[in-house]
Parts: C-alpha cells; structure tokens; sequence
C-alpha cells in the first residue's frame, strides 16, 4: 500500500482527486478526492470511499443514499494525480440532488441549462434538510 | 462572461479542474486546468484551452502535436467547481506519450499496468528531448 501511495502525486492536504465513470455507460458521474485512508478502504472493501474536503471526514459513498458504488477498475494518468474510477452505481443516481450524473449542467451560451435525468427527489430519500 | 465565472467556484489559484472526454466514445481522455483566459479562449474558437500549471503558461491543446480537441459541449456538475468539456479529439490521441488516453496506467493489485493503445511515438513526434 505504502509503494502505491508513493506512485501517487498526492498534493499538499494528502488528496489525489477521483473521477467516477459508470463502468458500463462510459458516464462521468462525479469528482471527488481521495486520501490514503479512502484509497485503503476503497481497494479493502470495493466500494468507493472519499475524503468530504467540506465535512473533513471519510465517506463511503451511499453510505446515506444507499447509492454506493461498486468499483470495478482504478486508472491513473499520466502524472499520476488523478484516477479514475470504473463503478458500477447502485441505485442509479451519483448526484445527492438526484440525478444520474453530478454534471447535470450543460453550458448554452453563457449560463447553465439544468438536464439531467432525474433518478430520485433529495428530499423524499433524504427528508428535509 | 462576468457572469459565467462568477457562477463557477474557481479555487484560489483562479483554476478549475476540467476532464476531456471523448464526446464519440466517451472514454476519458485527460484532466487539466483552466483560468479565466482559458475558458474564454476556448469558448471563442471552439478549441479546448488550458492552464499549465508546470508551465505557469496558456496553452491550446494540440499546439505542437495538431491534436487539438473540438469542443463540442461543456458542463459542470451540482458543486459548479468542475468543468466536463466534451471534445473531438483530433489524431485520436490525447496523452503526450502517445496513447489515445492520459488515463492509460491500470491498478493490478498495488501496482500500475500500462495499458493504454498507442496511436504515436512521441519521439517521432516532438523529437529527442
């Protein structure tokens, strides 16, 4: 584990970020960051865990939602400072809003058209906040 | 153009990440960063623009290999600190060494398989460095 950490470009906080793509579809579904502790539990458990950089806390994605997302690849680039991770998507749905993929805003011009494909409503899965 | 920036959290480096996927086949070709002249510039010419944070330096992507990137379409995701650029990759490669994708290193245990299709040899290409 210690040689793989080091084969990372790590940044300053400890983070590498993550990319999620549906394995099958070939979706980019979200970006988060990854640091030692989530990259362990990741390959331990097979399940995509995540550094919250905004809660300061370890997460297992889904571990609210039950969207959890089963990896079934990790790559890396080039430099070495980013992966990317092949999942299968429980549930359906990336996105704490709702949606198939986080990156549900497309640019038109100069602002953003909201059109994503609406898989749950946030506030019956996770009541109101 | 104001207004679009002010709507992305571009982080305190004036940067944001962006991912180039392959709007054909939706493999994910590259990440790399963008300012305020990068996105600007690509909006105007339709070809994908970037920071070099090695480099401290603008660059279009594809300047010295002619692999630009057409974009196609731009989105971001629910946090707007993220940008998704689908592209055209022009040559079919991406990645400086040659292979189709940067994300060409797959995790086998702990270790990194290089496994990515080579469409050039980059000592052909940009010569002895």
């Amino acid at each position: 584990m210690q040689e793989l950490l080091q084969s990372l470009k790590i940044d300053t906080g400890g983070l590498v970020p993550a990319i999620a793509q549906d394995a099958d579809t070939g979706e980019v579904l979200m970006v988060a960051w990854m640091n030692a502790d989530a990259l362990r539990l990741t390959l331990k458990t097979g399940l995509a865990h995540y550094w919250s950089r905004s809660r300061q806390s370890l997460w297992r994605k889904g571990e609210k939602s039950g969207h959890v997302q089963k990896v079934r690849e990790i790559r890396t680039d080039c430099d070495k400072d980013v992966l990317l991770l092949k999942v299968e998507q429980i549930g359906g749905a990336a996105c704490h809003l709702g949606y198939r993929s986080c990156f549900s805003w497309r640019l038109q011009k100069e602002s953003w058209l909201e059109e994503g494909e609406k898989i749950f409503n946030p506030d019956e899965k996770y009541g109101p906040r």
